[in-house]
């Protein structure tokens, strides 16, 4: 370890208590970390596997400084968490991921800016759209088909919308609600891929083989690792976008695969994803104990998967399957303890091991 | 699913709060099962996992019954709970394993008796012990040497004595506090083997294959699974222990195997067991979500390890070996929030997983 690392029974913050909060809490126990979990929400899926507990606004300075006082180091499950929220925990206690990484995750340009010109890496062609004529314009300069999306807030599809003609260009821009924008060349490409990687507090990197997903009504479905193919430079290209964020903790990098076998990064997400979800039952480090060692110092430990896994996420009434998939051997159910079932709600996911 | 599984949601009452009740409850939150952990202590490993917790005595029924009737099923973690506090608990809602079971686990005669008499399964050579003179027949009827045990709460070879003449005899029930006692024939054996097996709440059965373990100070050090050779009748007798006791849960039994093969029952444990730690990644159910699925009437799922696993205890300063236990990739370190360490005490465990 390095001589700065967290011992076991130091406290982690987790920011957000949903799924991704409840499983980093999970495999912070597994080491022999305390939890402490800050949502506004009294009961939530990571509230119910921690001790340590705060109900308060994200926007509660005084609730989110105390919160960082109480524990040894903080991170987060989201990455829409208010910039301001995050500043208040860092000036009290280690915050990691790093607020910078926060910045490039919450605005679409500042993301897309700091992968091609920063890092690198190449993303498809992109213009800002502050207005309807921006969008107009980014069709003509962007070529037949863009893909309008608002710069904040988007995800699982939302807030974007496919255009094709000037017209269109016009009612997305107000469909959107006239905020700032960005338009993208749509890409067509032959699969979707994602590298989930991890850097530590002393610059080890690591990463794992290449995931493919598919998703379905803009949600992921299921995720494969390893992914066919050798992914080219996925690998490489997340590593190169960690170093240059000085990153810390684990970070997803979803691309788009062209047919030539280009690879062009779609978004980052500067947390554990749902696409890294069948590490839990690898054989290997699993993300959210990678996140957690990532994070409090320790040797980020193997990410290579002695065999195949596919997970499949559980949404809405998907969870319905779980007595029937329970009497499957090697299929392992995870269930994120969320009592009410609504329609595109992630319940859980399964992961199947293939030998 | 039986008619009477208890869905995603529902709350499993776990009395005891130590290493395995924790790993009782993040198992149970895997399944989206919520925990409430009852202990005397007010801090110790479990309740740092579960947002649920009562902290009070054993022997105080009205809290032990508000408790029962605040969850769905009740379980425990260790089978010297008082009896009493268990009939108190399943009075006002189910407990499982079966009461009948705890009878059997807590009085070394009952259980000898119940295994060899009641179940068929073979046993060394006994005789109970009440005073001196019993314990001086004792010798005379097993043979040359035999050791001397207290009925009840021995564990970790505590409350147990050998003894090879008629001195020793008499100093050794002395020793042992006077207390009801019983003498086993000493069997010279080739090796310990253990097996972990479950039964559902509609009677189906599973067990994992045979399990090699190796004590140090009569504390276990190291299990291995699966064990070399076949096992010959371990899972058999396991599943008949479980038939016979109309057993819920999962149960370990611990065996000698003689030289020729044969096996012999050391003793039964009512409830997941430190041999059955390696199951945790195996690529199958492990034992802790094997025992909640049985108690709560879901499939057993597998039981069949795809790859051969070693578990190690870390006692404890071995503890101090988790910095370069992190560093090998298929080592998974499982630590239980103990804050002090203690010689003797079992602070975690490591898991090497072998392909």
């Amino acid at each position: 370890m390095t001589n700065s690392h967290l011992n076991p029974g130091s406290t982690v913050g987790i920011l957000g208590g949903g799924q991704l909060g409840r499983m980093l809490s999970l495999a912070a126990a597994r080491l022999g970390f305390n939890t402490h979990i800050y949502s506004p929400e009294p009961h939530c899926p990571a509230k119910s596997v921690s001790a340590l507990a705060t109900t308060a606004k994200y926007s509660d300075k005084k609730a989110i400084a105390e919160f960082a006082r109480s524990v040894d180091i903080v991170t987060f499950e989201f990455e829409n968490i208010p910039i301001d929220t995050a500043v208040t925990a860092a000036v009290e206690t280690p915050l990691y991921p790093p607020i910078e990484a926060l910045f490039a995750a919450q605005d679409r340009l500042t993301e897309k800016e700091f992968i091609s010109d920063t890092a690198g890496v190449p993303v498809a062609p992109y213009h800002p759209v502050n207005n309807a004529f921006d969008a107009v314009r980014a069709l003509k300069i962007l070529g037949e088909k863009i893909v309008l999306k608002t710069r904040r807030l988007g995800y699982d599809g939302k807030g974007q919308s496919i255009v094709t003609n000037e017209d269109d260009a016009k009612s997305a821009y107000k469909f959107l609600g006239e905020v700032p924008c960005i338009a993208e060349q749509f890409i067509p490409f032959r699969r979707e891929v994602s590298v989930i990687a991890a850097r530590g507090l002393n610059g080890e990197v690591a990463a794992y083989p290449l995931i493919e997903n598919e998703h379905r009504d803009h949600i992921l479905h299921k995720s494969i690792c390893p992914a066919l193919g050798d992914g080219g430079d996925a690998q490489t290209h997340a590593i190169r976008i960690l170093e240059n964020l000085d990153y810390v903790g684990v970070i997803a990098v979803e691309f788009f695969e062209l047919d030539g076998g280009k690879l062009i990064v779609n978004e980052i997400a500067p947390r554990v994803h749902n696409s890294g979800h069948w590490s839990m039952d690898a054989g290997c480090i699993d993300q959210f104990e990678l996140h957690i060692r990532a994070i409090t110092g320790w040797p980020l430990g193997g990410t290579n998967p002695p065999f195949k896994v596919e997970m499949i996420n559980l949404i809405g009434d998907d969870v319905k399957q779980v007595p029937d998939l329970a009497k499957s051997p090697y299929t392992k159910i995870h269930l994120y303890g969320k009592s009410e079932i609504r329609p595109g709600r992630k319940m859980g996911h399964f992961n199947r091991l293939i030998f």
